[in-house]
């Protein structure tokens, strides 16, 4: 049984293992912190595809075989499927899980999902509902911004704030114990689910300030929480909140938790992508696929050789519609939590 | 720790209890199996608001204010939030629960998402990561129209197969055990998540078809799996299938898996509408609300009497997006299964 601790920090204690891990990627994806790093690069963004979101649904697919290849099983041999993504109706998990099934458990959270997804299926296997879960999301350059900004045909400029939406997908798979893939997979040991705050951020080209608040929020509780500091861990890993929104998440923790983040903190947005590789990034990456992408490919690897030896992932989401900006809504933003550990 | 039976079923240990529920609908809604036992009527379609996904929010967060108010507790002492529906970027669930500040967990599974709510609010009272969990959902006509088929304004005509997605919210309140604002509290014992169905049914206007496959898939399985015939249950509640897919759904069930659903089979998209209420409900009601409406303010009160003792709720959903018609994809289906038993 898991325990909670604090307000809202969940501590596992069936230490659910990371046995496999995988992320694939579109070309200027391949070309950054995860060269050589991706199990596949697609250089066709299309991915063969006739449409932006069935070459989305195929990333997932795509990120979730490789993981299920690398534990070496078959997805008959998967309990429960765990995904989400950004698209309207969670279309590419949907598309993206039909040809698997897996009993399956659609998740929203945006640009948190890879945290989301990781958190409930590690919450499954605590449960004694799964032995086995599969826990993946994906984001598409080329959808994302058909639905929630401008037709790619239209060309318009991209403001100094705007992230770059990743064309990514990452998948894990957690098991209760045994049947080890990695040599030492990295274990979940702690989860938290994040509140939904607002703080009235109106401009959809500012994600990263929209979703700071939400990461302080969940970081300051969990830290709190746990009567932790943030040199307990050798990264406390945030999902994408760019370069914008990394001197926001600092700011804040110092000013309202009196937490220091200092030299312990990275950031998926900031790191995916090389900013000599494209002027178009500007503030960095994001997108479900950003962190899944950062996670499954660079840190879960570095967990497993034992080079980082405690993170706590917190991925973010800018909780917006498509249509939510156009009617003067606010950005609503959570973020989710997991600590992952090397064994 | 919960077990694991058959191919997918799950068996909880802890059989949390749905201490206290709550539905609230526009007037169409309230005019016939409901009729005065909606907690609010909004006879206003737009509640007040200046946009269908605002009105549908609030419609959210008014049935979860009213579950936690029949329970007498306050949304700080609620420790995890579980919901879902329709909107893209399931807008209605993320500001319907902005102002709860209930670490928030988004769910995404269509019209089945008021069973995978409880399913996974459950299981997470099951894993110990919540002593009390809220689970919902919602939807609107006018949002979800505006949405999946044709402006409201376009006045467009509405083929017999198509179904009127009910303009409800339901909420439960999920409790390990004691603290019963119920006298006999329904006990959930069971629950099996779907698998992605597709048996490519391309029309959007015939829901009931694409979803009774998932609905069979599901019902079978969980017979298998828990060695049980319909005449176990006093009641198996598909979510909305509607008169067309019922009839699929009984078909599907007898000549695939030799089960005869005969009297024990209702729906919740036959229920809710008096036929002869209004002309424009065709083949019956869907939509999130739907199965969430009748089994908070019909079935569960039925239940917490002693009236009905063992029921299997199983809500279905229809995993098509708003473009994946337009690009001729077919619509993928799922169903989750609760099983809810009378102490």
């Amino acid at each position: 049984m898991a325990k909670r601790i604090g307000f809202s920090t969940i501590s596992l204690q069936s230490r659910p293992e990371i046995a496999a891990f995988a992320a694939v990627g579109g070309t200027l994806e391949s070309e950054g912190l995860l060269k050589g790093k991706l199990a596949h690069v697609f250089s066709d963004a299309a991915l063969g595809q006739d449409s932006w979101e069935k070459a989305e649904a195929l990333l997932q697919q795509s990120a979730a075989e490789s993981a299920l290849s690398r534990a070496g099983i078959e997805p008959k041999d998967v309990d429960l499927h765990f995904a989400g993504d950004l698209l309207g109706q969670s279309n590419a998990s949907s598309f993206g899980s039909r040809g698997l099934a897996i009993p399956f458990v659609g998740l929203y959270g945006a640009c948190s999902t890879m945290a989301l997804t990781l958190a409930v299926a590690a919450m499954s296997i605590e449960s004694g509902a799964a032995q086995t879960a599969l826990a993946g999301t994906s984001s598409h350059f080329c959808s994302a911004e058909k639905q929630f900004r401008h037709p790619l045909e239209y060309g318009g400029q991209r403001p100094p704030t705007a992230q770059w939406t990743a064309t990514a997908a990452g998948a894990c798979l957690l098991r209760e114990d045994a049947g080890r893939t990695v040599s030492s997979p990295p274990v979940i040991t702690q989860i938290q689910f994040g509140r939904v705050t607002d703080l009235g951020v109106l401009d959809a080209d500012n994600m990263g300030a929209a979703m700071a608040p939400a990461a302080a929020d969940t970081i300051g509780s969990f830290l709190r929480d746990t009567q932790s500091i943030p040199g307990d861990y050798d990264l406390i890993l945030t999902g994408d909140l760019g370069s914008v929104g990394s001197d926001l998440l600092r700011q804040l923790l110092l000013r309202e938790w009196g937490v220091d983040l200092s030299d312990r903190h990275g950031d998926c947005g900031v790191m995916l992508y090389d900013r000599e590789q494209d002027n178009e990034v500007n503030a960095g990456a994001s997108g479900c696929g950003c962190s899944a992408a950062v996670l499954c490919a660079d840190i879960l690897p570095r967990i497993a050789a034992g080079e980082l030896g405690r993170v706590l992932f917190v991925a973010t989401g800018a909780l917006l519609s498509s249509v939510s900006p156009l009617q003067g809504e606010s950005i609503p933003s959570i973020a989710h939590a997991v600590e992952i550990i090397s064994q």
